[in-house]
């Protein structure tokens, strides 16, 4: 309830708070936050774990207490002081982020970002690691995979996807259309976006979407689905991939077992799985051939500006890619570059290799090295993204870890021979069906690895997704 | 915090919430609404009372403690059980109003209703009270007041409304301008409206405007102010005067200082004197000569239909009156009717004077004397207000409170010459200082009766009022 609480008064400040009011939510955060804390880590606790521990009847209760054990066990970890410190001082980092970000000035962010990340070594320190401190920061997201083990796979990954890339980026460059024609009204993009969302199987009972500077999805109840998404009245794809991407984490949530509320068995396993959801719905249905031969029509019904368009140029368009600052405005093809720079860089900051101060130039060189030329400015580089001033770091290879699930889960999910035909249509009732039973349904009960493995075969390998690049942006299928 | 976290589940719940999440939420405002009686009735609430009582070194100090004492006391006599079942009965008992009233059947609200009535009457013996039960409710509202002397002055207003609301009615019916010509597309009602609430002085930095079927305003933090309203697209007025309302109660709560937020002096008195701010911007400011002299051109300019109107039969329009059966569709001079109705029939409840199974009946019997005529059904009878379902008996009295208290204090505001002058030029940066100094930045520290004395020279009144419906519906000015 209190951690239910705490999302609330988040899901608000991002979509509807009035700013003056930002003090006092960041208090009331805290407030909620630190009795949270002080409720898992408390006598109580304690002797329920223990007294559940010594009667265990079924494999599920087994489970379930295997998985709180480890919460609880992290939780304890942390002195309450380091909570304390963390959740006052992450409203006012994101606030000083907001500014350096707005004026493009690195130094405005550098004090609290220094903090932030003190508190985060901290922090991995309490909970302890086997090689790197940065590995104990992974597991708060990701707990079967270690940094070493990331790093062979994104080694092994980067120079492929930089061929794959290299390609994409030159043939898009010759594209007839570089740019959607006229203007997209922001009530007609959410009429279409409600259209798709529902007809992927979003439950509108049981959720809802709003708009808020960066799309996001949370979970306020067994029955309460947040979305979001942002609106570019020059394009309507902009909100309608935030749309796709947050429902597919949407789906996830909404097919998580509602008995289970509260317990493991009810919650999302992790963010590289809940990444898989996403990413799926976004590019493996919504950036393809068959969702567009169904939806391209409906689109140009609510956009007149659309009619003008062909629908093989509005293919290539969707498929453009390009070398750009900004990991959000990226394509599916160059997104994983902006992925890796992040894993080398927090990874080294985390392991003291790296001084803050440094970041800046740090991030330049390497991003000039992977993308041909440098960011114009902090803001369209190290400043970006919100996650550091949140304290969220090992949160960003999960993002590369979700398209790999992603690809891996979609291959298998169409060797069904009646899945692939209803796909082939935009018909994804089976899809859902099948993601429910594979993924969504067992929670915490199944590891990620263990997941993918009963799911796919496998656990998490490149092969999937780098076939799904190469079809889509080498060979242009 | 606990109280502002129920606010905002509570914002949340009426404004954006899904359907499917009302259960759990439900569970969520208990449990905090049960931690916040707990932590008031707590030993350690006790001992800090009590030495800061013993330590008391400012008239305001003692003020604040008297206040403080007074609400712990208050809830110390409520058992955590009958909280805990009233918090759980609510959402219960709305959902089961909610669908009495969608089908006209007051016998699926019955069941509920005697539950709550059971535990207000409980609440009532908890408290204790001087000559009856119903007293004890009211005070949870409006402590200067016995159901005695109200009911003496509500005997004394019935007659005299009565005779300007026969008036009032017959002149109306000859209005050239019955309806509103013509459609008005809810995103320029909010434009208007916006401009309109800003122009009065309400900040949108620390507060904003949402959509729901029942206004009000809410504040969730020292800057947080919320209102909502609803939207007739056949009617511009409704939302409007729905905004001017509510955006009255949020200049009240924005003007409270914001240092003592969470103490009594930085809290608002009582609903009487809130009522009164909501009634002054709504009535005497928003349906004045003056305000539709400057707004009427501006309202043309948002909405076409509006162009065919001659600015006269506009204004008869404003100020029509017409015996109806639903009160919050009522106008300025038929409003007090509905609501001696109501006070009479949950006073006679409370009192056990009443049964459950004859409210129905009784209601219409008594309507019918006032008005004329017999609701058409239950939903357009004694279903018609939430009130009840959430447990709010001796809230009704205080709209009326709250329509003397405003002439009151809106005709001693404009005593003051340049205050005058500007309200006659629908400038209103006066009138909202005067406001501010004499009612709101009081807080809880002066009580309504000297409050009202301090600033008009008596406690509440009804001459003012009827002054003010004499001149504004008798005689057309």
């Amino acid at each position: 309830m209190l951690n239910n609480t705490v999302s609330l008064l988040s899901w608000d400040q991002e979509t509807y708070m009035p700013e003056a009011a930002v003090d006092y939510r960041a208090e009331m955060m805290s407030f909620h936050t630190m009795r949270s804390h002080r409720l898992v880590k408390s006598k109580e606790m304690f002797h329920w774990l223990a007294a559940a521990e010594d009667d265990i009847k079924t494999k599920k209760e087994l489970r379930n207490l295997e998985e709180l054990r480890y919460s609880v066990d992290r939780a304890c970890c942390i002195p309450q002081k380091l909570v304390k410190e963390e959740s006052l001082l992450i409203p006012r980092a994101k606030a000083s982020w907001v500014k350096a970000r707005a004026q493009g000035d690195f130094l405005l962010f550098v004090q609290d970002l220094e903090k932030i990340i003190k508190i985060s070594r901290q922090k991995a320190e309490c909970w302890g690691y086997d090689q790197e401190p940065y590995d104990a920061l992974l597991g708060t997201y990701e707990r079967d995979v270690s940094s070493v083990q990331l790093d062979k796979m994104f080694a092994r990954l980067k120079p492929k996807i930089e061929v794959i890339a290299q390609q994409a980026v030159t043939k898009s460059s010759s594209n007839k259309l570089q740019k959607l024609p006229g203007k997209y009204p922001v009530h007609e993009q959410q009429r279409f976006n409600e259209s798709v969302a529902r007809s992927i199987g979003f439950d509108y009972q049981r959720g809802r979407i709003d708009s808020t500077a960066h799309p996001f999805c949370t979970r306020l109840g067994p029955k309460d689905i947040r979305l979001t998404t942002r609106y570019d009245e020059s394009d309507f794809t902009s909100s309608l991939f935030g749309v796709l991407h947050e429902a597919g984490h949407g789906l996830y949530e909404q097919g998580l077992p509602v008995e289970d509320f509260g317990l493991p068995s009810g919650a999302a396993v992790s963010l590289g799985i809940h990444e898989s959801q996403s990413r799926l719905w976004e590019n493996h249905v919504g950036r393809s051939l068959s969702f567009w031969q169904k939806w391209f029509p409906t689109a140009c019904e609510c956009f007149p500006a659309l009619r003008k368009v062909q629908f093989d140029d509005f293919m290539q368009y969707i498929w453009r890619a390009k070398y750009s600052s900004i990991r959000v405005e990226s394509d599916e093809v160059t997104y994983d570059l902006h992925i890796l720079l992040r894993f080398k860089i927090e990874r080294a900051l985390i392991n003291g290799e790296l001084k803050v101060n440094d970041i800046d130039a740090y991030w330049n060189e390497s991003f000039e090295k992977s993308f041909g030329f440098k960011p114009k400015n902090a803001a369209q580089g190290c400043l970006q993204d919100i996650h550091w001033s949140m304290g969220l770091f090992g949160y960003f290879a999960t993002y590369t870890l979700g398209n790999l699930n992603a690809a891996q889960l979609f291959q298998q999910a169409i060797k069904d021979k009646t899945i692939a035909k209803e796909v082939n249509l935009a018909e994804y009732g089976g899809l859902l069906q099948w993601l429910k039973k594979e993924v969504h349904q067992h929670g915490c009960l199944l590891s990620p690895n263990r997941l993918m493995a009963q799911a796919t075969g496998s656990k998490t390998e490149e092969t999937a997704y780098l076939k799904h690049l190469n079809l889509r942006y080498s060979r242009g299928l």
